[in-house]
């Protein structure tokens, strides 16, 4: 089987579409077989999410030639928009999906991060499962500080670049470059508009308050449909699965008398997550995957299309 | 999107295995770009069940080119086995997957039927949703007397076959072609050993007796284990789905303080039916079919197939 891998580079333009476009259309004249999969532009955030798809050597190429379109085309001392961003390619995680480990993962992610580091004289830091030590995991804690305040921060030793100059790039800051599981992103909706019930269930599911150790949570207003969200990023499905997250909701929402009147996903979701969820709640003895007829045309599918490769 | 459509004939020989290989590789040269899915042959029914998948047309020239070889290959005067059968090719169903519709596999079978009758003067019944009449609706009461009966029966003018000759083929007997929605066998295993108990809760489920329209159900046990199962065929299941009977055969056996200690599938299944499930106990909001990252692979998958073909 193919070993399939996404990766999500996030670039720092979400406004001018002609651009986007054009550094997407560079990463796949790059690294021919690369699939884009789906590009979101937020023009609050002035930020663009592009998801790719293919083996692990034609997504570095297709990275490398994503970050020259980028470092032509983006200037962040020019650059507004309401999310954090270091970079004008910002961050590039890799996401193993199938027949690939987390493992070979942080290897195309340091492949990639020399490359970067060479070719452009970017300085690359690597982040979350290719972190190089613990400190240097949370993407949030690397960025902080933002490409404002980049040159001062790479000043001091601790924050010595994994690759390249110990200086930003002038236009293009750094990029932050790293290894990670599949995220989901899943909203349990209430029925009630008290927001500090919402407030309270996301502390009680989210890591850093003593919840799941793959939960990170907060409160939302639906102002239009007049009840609150407890909105969820799931960063390991694997570890921390959905169908546990969501009786744990529940069970805190009844507690106050409130129904989860609904729930969620956003964007993609492997089906492995919700094939886990039918499985806890049918009592399934073995894992379905296997006998999930798409499953068998998806091995077919991809056995034909290498074969015609060859 | 191309349209996929499962056939799974089933042919009367579950013991020679090389004439099994043989009938199957007709099928794959009659009709090329058909994929085989599964062979599966049972020694004691000396039966075989092979799927296959494809688009309408190849699979009927498959299908002719498999009837052709078991017609050489199987003499059923000579056929003895522990499963009900009316032919060499016994029964022909066809499966709408993606794209496809009953009403598409109802038109495969008649065309595969005519032709079927036309070129080996074979007696064809059609059954299920491609059947000529209510009475020949259900597989059992078509093959009820077996091919030993089948020249008395079709002597019978109501049971005049719906394409070729009113008498048997003399070494292949009749065959049935039909439509039908995709089968899931499922199990939901009791912690008890009150076979008795099983059958009640498997007649409380099934249709025949007054329970949902698309479960056959029977209590089985499952002697290594010291319990028993309420073996069940789910034959529909859009309209009758399998957490809906699930829930059921749970609070059935609940009642009489008998926990479900797991369940299981059998075979292949649906990935939508197991969203569906996810989808039920999670309470989402959306079918969460289109954003399951796999079948965007497949969608990818297939359209990079089709322009390969071109």
């Amino acid at each position: 089987m193919k070993s399939l891998i996404e990766c999500i580079p996030n670039v720092s333009e979400g406004r001018r579409d002609d651009v986007v476009a054009r550094i997407s259309a560079a990463a796949l004249a790059a690294g021919p077989g690369v699939l884009l999969l789906d590009s979101t532009s937020d023009r609050d955030h002035n930020r663009s999410v592009l998801t790719f798809l293919g083996d692990g050597p034609s997504l570095v190429r297709a990275m490398a030639g994503l970050a020259a379109a980028a470092l032509e085309e983006i200037d962040l001392t020019r650059h507004q928009g309401g999310h954090p961003r270091l970079g004008a390619v910002d961050v590039i995680p890799f996401v193993p999906i199938r027949g690939a480990t987390s493992a070979d993962c942080v290897a195309l992610a340091k492949q990639l991060g020399e490359r970067l580091a060479a070719t452009y004289s970017l300085p690359v830091y690597l982040y979350e499962d290719a972190a190089s030590s613990e400190g240097r995991r949370n993407l949030a804690t690397i960025r902080k500080g933002e490409f404002e305040g980049l040159a001062k921060k790479m000043a001091d030793p601790e924050w010595k670049p994994d690759y390249g100059p110990s200086r930003p790039h002038p236009t293009g800051g750094a990029v932050v470059v790293g290894a990670r599981a599949p995220l989901i992103a899943y909203n349990v909706n209430l029925g009630t508009s008290d927001l500090a019930l919402a407030d309270r269930i996301a502390k009680a599911i989210r890591h850093v308050s003593g919840g799941y150790r793959f939960v990170k949570a907060m409160g939302v207003k639906l102002e239009e449909r007049g009840i609150v969200q407890v909105s969820i990023n799931m960063t390991n499905y694997e570890k921390t699965p959905l169908h546990r997250v969501f009786e744990t909701v529940r069970s805190e929402a009844e507690r106050h008398g409130v129904p989860v009147v609904g729930s969620e996903i956003v964007g993609l979701v492997p089906q492995p997550a919700l094939l886990a969820a039918a499985s806890h709640y049918l009592r399934l003895e073995a894992d379905p995957g296997p006998q999930v007829l798409e499953n068998k045309l998806l091995d077919v599918a991809f056995d034909a299309l290498e074969r015609s490769a060859e």
